[in-house]
């Protein structure tokens, strides 16, 4: 499937270039502390990676769902890449604010904001193809609703993120690490494996 | 199907490429301050990624109806991955232009060409499979027709508004922002949702 | 298969990325010898391209045999591809320190350390799968054991790397190289070719 | 087909960060003067890119005959692909001697054995290859042969380029330049389209 063959393909790039942010210390300084000091690119990198493999798999969830795209899917689902792809910017001016402890709150801010309008072109996406009747007959209504809440929450989760993050930065890092967590843990008796054979995804 | 699939990874690449030409403000300047004064990466960054989204769609139209490639396809399609790949460097000239105001006019011109040779590699392709009658026979004459019509289209386009941007800058980039917004927005009664399950291609 | 995929293009795109830590000597320097003088850049270099050599082989082996995957297992393959996609950064820093001749000692237990931390992930995904049940059928108890056994040694082998490098640097790239080695070079009567048509892999 | 695909990922991933060795003009020189300035840059950009297609194009007509691969043919094609993700830094190398003047000449050779090392790992893959009985039925004893004679044509031709650019440094890219229009253009009678559609590889 073309749509999300691409998606993956962009996804996987970004993630890998996350890395290009992290710039080794200069030559002339002590190599285990330089290596220390970059603790916050460390910490940006590891939570921007865990958020986008979240955006992968979902992505995956939500157009095994779509049955159809039309014009405005597409569309849709190439400002979703957009804001993906600059991701590795919100990353590397979070990791610059914490290496130098200045201008942390628009750091954290600005971080929280990308990581939320990531949220709103997945809602995007997913609202068109409910209204315009594009979803796959073998999920029902309920199915669908309960999919468009959990991005609905995703939405809510990463606003509050930023909220808190205007208040105390700190507050704003954790509201997305829990995010990651919450996302990403399994939860008692959701969790059923799928079978990788065969899936034609 | 070899030529698309390696297409298509170039297209994902160049995209995800787009976001590098973007660095985070001088650790010594407010950071807000520094943000907002990005605002020329991040137009150049979206009307470039709009755009190769378009030429990776039309490129899977194109290749749609090409039922079979010899030596000559190959290498024009090189060519013109050549072209897009490079489209980051002309992003990367516009977006520093736009930055300090000097020499608008020249880099928005060198924007505008690289796109519109871009449209013109792709006008190359498929006017040697319509000759070489390379087409796939569920595509009548008027069909192919249409194709290469919205092709050229494309090409007056972008010569269009590099004449334009040699004129003044701003028109030269209204007509890539309006060039978007034509071939992205779905056209009444003209956007059939397409399946996407058991799409072979 | 989307996991697989998706792996094989973050170890793709990671090992393609390895070039980019090698910078061309000033303009001002004798070519020839800032060339040569890059020779730990060129060493880091290929010890990393083989090392992420294995790993993309490894994963296959590994995904070859486990035939359902669950959020935990997702979880875990998303740690393991963070750990990869940071190894350019820790070939970076070897390098460096080679190329000045100062901290190679901290540079080389830190490059061993992250390679033995991807062997770390390897085992707890196959770990898990084997206590969750989620390997295939056609691979009996004693299949699932050598596996493991193979993923250990290599545990242990970059953790001795590491703890060689601590004492003497060349000892630990000696044992990264010879690790190299081991698992890439064909052993007597072990290695029969594998029919690549038809592989649905 | 896993190594196949690997492969390709490789070389699109490569073709496409060839572009971030250009680097846009400095700030306060005149635009077009700088952009003209670059023209070592588009050239190596340009000839690498053509190179790079050929090599996608002809692994693909090396591993459409081969039916099986051992872990030697595995290890082989990772030393040919660390040679094709290494081409990016010899083309800088490259374009850097071309745009200040000085060491041309060490810079063309070391492109050309850059390119002619690639051509070296293609031989050995084919050699091993059919030494161990590796190919397909479908190729017979002479078909094999004139692969291997092409391969050898282009290791030779590589090898003289060098040769002719120690000698006098345009001579060298003269000889690269013929070896990109030799493998690119259409020979009479030769070409036959390939149908798309169904194509498995």
């Amino acid at each position: 499937m073309r749509v999300v063959a691409f998606s993956d393909a962009v996804f996987a790039i970004t993630i890998t270039l996350l890395v290009l942010e992290i710039r080794r210390p200069a030559d002339d300084t002590n190599l285990l502390h330089g290596l220390l000091a970059l603790w916050p690119s460390y910490l940006a990198y590891a939570v921007t990676f865990l958020f986008i493999g979240q955006v992968w798999a979902n992505h995956h969830v939500m157009f095994d769902h779509i049955r159809a795209a039309d014009r405005v899917v597409l569309l849709l689902n190439i400002l979703l890449l957009m804001v993906v792809a600059f991701l590795p910017f919100a990353t590397s001016v979070l990791a610059g604010a914490l290496h130098t402890g200045d201008w942390q709150r628009t750091a954290v801010v600005f971080y929280c904001i990308a990581f939320d309008v990531t949220a709103l072109t997945f809602n995007a996406v997913w609202q068109y193809a409910c209204r315009q009747r594009l979803l796959s007959d073998a999920l029902d209504s309920a199915g669908a609703t309960a999919i468009g809440r959990r991005f609905q929450l995703a939405l809510a989760w990463l606003a509050i993120a930023a909220l808190l993050g205007a208040a105390l930065p700190v507050l704003g890092l954790a509201g997305i690490v829990a995010f990651n967590a919450f996302y990403w843990l399994p939860i008692r008796g959701e969790s059923p494996a799928r079978r990788l054979k065969g899936d034609a995804g």
